[in-house]
């Protein structure tokens, strides 16, 4: 590869500073790094490695799968909720209100059919146009087999069953406002579903202070959980009870391997959950989500403002137009970049100059700063590419 | 522990001499054995660790998640379906009609709403009142929401939009017969979804010659994919394209990146897809399969005939009661003992004998034979262990 940040042209003297300043720089060593010399801007689409994540995974296969066979299922029954305890304490959840399990979609899936059994005189879904493609996608499904109107935006929510949002942006990194929007919806008589997939593990969520009922999100991005982890669910503690998910499966059933005639459902968060858990995945994402809660999400979001922060700075001086919000309290773990070439940019950056970022549509550059690996170097280094592509 | 194979009284000559002559007796070696003295037979329950899926699933953590990072997705992208024609080659399927993917709740869940939204004219699901519970569950709540009836049997089709039925009984061990019964439900105009939970990996199942259309299954019994490994779907070639599943994710998008406005599903058996499927899971799964695949399913299923006839013989001859069938061409990779004490005798045996098995309400103790692991000297030491306890 050429042009790499060890290449004649020394990284920023400020962004040096930055990582010698910086309280969470030791917790890089806690993951696999491949190649110093690649600036990883896409954390927030899968994060790293965590050292820890490969020996665990490697444990649990050998002593508890090949070692202890069934009899290990004593302790995997309920891990999909003791690895939501771990998580909720860094959303602002209680333990018993968030359990991870199957994929963000099928998550979404049950908390928006449950959430329109409880306004079944509402027969409106919200969710912006341009929110991530599967959350439409889960809408519009649902809105069909239910006979729903799906409303683009949240202007009017008085006759709304129940919206679908985002907390960050997927592209701009805006940082919706939880208390606010939450608090409004509610007014409304409306439910609000918060996806967290870009802010789970960046951002210091207080879902108990916002009040917030019901939220999705992903552990493959900050929270370092691997390809494909599992998604979770949180439903606030007074609502558990109330909630009738559409999957009926034998793990959400009370008294599970009484294998009875009828289906009842849990009285926990547990009856959000579906089939037999991945166990080696949920394993890795236990790992991951321990390291986040081991580095503290304060620490996490306070570096995730700073690496933006001086993200745009040089956006700014290398003369880059960003569509990212410039007040840091508003923002989410990456910045954009938009130019016309961005497709082509992104592919370059990655193919010759050691810079790994994301495309999306139609014309952004995304750099994600995941704040337990990206270092302030890497942020320069990939803004300078950048701007080097351009000039060139 | 007491009364171990190692004991005072040697194995059964027999038992002996069949392992000796077993032409799968080598395929042993392949797997990680945490103790030769344990007789386990609940691999029908979660089959046990291939040697190679540690290093593996290992492999896929340093080299492609740790060290490929985001472009590795490049390759994980079609992994279900590439899993499932793998898959496709030992239960009688072409490639492109098999994707391995989240759980097999999720995936009968996907096609019994798919087989309903076949049969508009139809109301009625059909499944035995003794299936397998989470089956029941997913159809119990289907026709909550759809407004279904839920007959128990297959007497009557004629009115019946679809079937969920087990080819292999989880008690008994009894077989479906395939052929017959598919082309009686096709005769009345009957979708017929298969769980081959109990048969893949096990019996030769012919799918295509018996002209079945639809089948789902788990991979984490006799195909050895680990605790909680992802299910399957299968569906017939000429079908795919009438597929609507009620779940629309991103993964089940034609032209998944693009990330456009509007869902529209994948032309390939890719449209069973949700959410990001779990990598981890996923690679430990394959490695299962591809076991399998390897030692041939024809010799496998020979052996699974031979081990019960064996185990059934033991029980003749030690005086225990048994409801598996006497047929071996008509009964699964396990047998029963049936006993008041069942759940207690299950018990001992476990903590006392090194016999792993599984109990079954309301009496039934499973000896589960998965021909890849299982040795003749094992289901000797589990019948004469519990003819002890019975008689102590």
């Amino acid at each position: 590869m050429m042009g790499r940040m060890g290449g004649v042209v020394g990284p920023d003297e400020e962004a040096v500073a930055l990582d010698a300043a910086d309280p969470l720089a030791g917790w890089r060593d806690e993951f696999f790094i491949p190649d110093p010399n690649i600036a990883y801007l896409d954390g927030n689409s899968l994060g790293m490695t965590p050292r820890r994540t490969i020996e665990r995974v490697e444990a649990l296969m050998r002593d508890e799968w090949a070692g202890g066979l069934i009899g290990s299922w004593e302790h995997w029954v309920d891990l999909p909720q003791r690895v939501g305890d771990t998580l909720a304490g860094i959303i602002g959840a209680a333990p018993g209100e968030v359990v991870v399990h199957d994929s963000v979609t099928v998550n979404l899936y049950q908390l928006v059919h449950a959430a329109l059994a409880l306004r079944p005189d509402r027969r409106v879904i919200a969710i912006a146009a341009g929110e991530f493609p599967t959350d439409r996608y889960v809408v519009d499904s649902i809105a069909r087999s239910a006979g729903c109107e799906v409303r683009d935006g949240f202007e009017r929510l008085d006759d709304v069953a129940v919206a679908v949002r985002s907390l960050v942006d997927y592209r701009t990194a805006e940082v919706e406002d939880l208390v606010g929007e939450t608090a409004r919806a509610h007014a409304a008589g409306a439910l609000l579903i918060w996806d967290l997939s870009h802010a789970a593990g960046l951002l210091d969520v207080d879902l108990a202070g916002a009040g917030a009922q019901l939220a999705v999100g992903c552990t493959y991005k900050y929270l370092n959980g691997g390809p494909g982890s599992p998604g979770f669910s949180y439903v606030a503690a007074d609502l558990i009870a109330q909630i009738d998910q559409p999957i009926w499966g034998w793990f959400s059933q009370v008294d599970q391997f009484a294998m009875g005639p009828d289906y009842v459902p849990r009285p926990d968060i547990g009856r959000l959950l579906v089939g037999t858990p991945g166990i080696i995945g949920l394993t890795a994402a236990r790992s991951g989500i321990e390291l986040s809660a081991e580095a503290g999400i304060a620490a996490i979001a306070a570096k995730a403002r700073a690496i933006t922060t001086y993200g745009l700075s040089r956006c700014d001086a290398l003369g880059l137009e960003s569509p990212s919000p410039t007040d840091p309290t508003r923002r989410g773990g990456h910045f954009s970049v938009r130019h016309p070439d961005a497709a082509a940019i992104t592919r370059v950056l990655a193919a010759d100059h050691g810079v790994v970022a994301d495309f999306r549509e139609p014309d952004l550059i995304r750099l994600g700063c995941s704040p337990l690996t990206t270092r302030f170097i890497d942020v320069d280094a990939g803004t300078r590419a950048i701007a080097r592509l351009i000039a060139s």
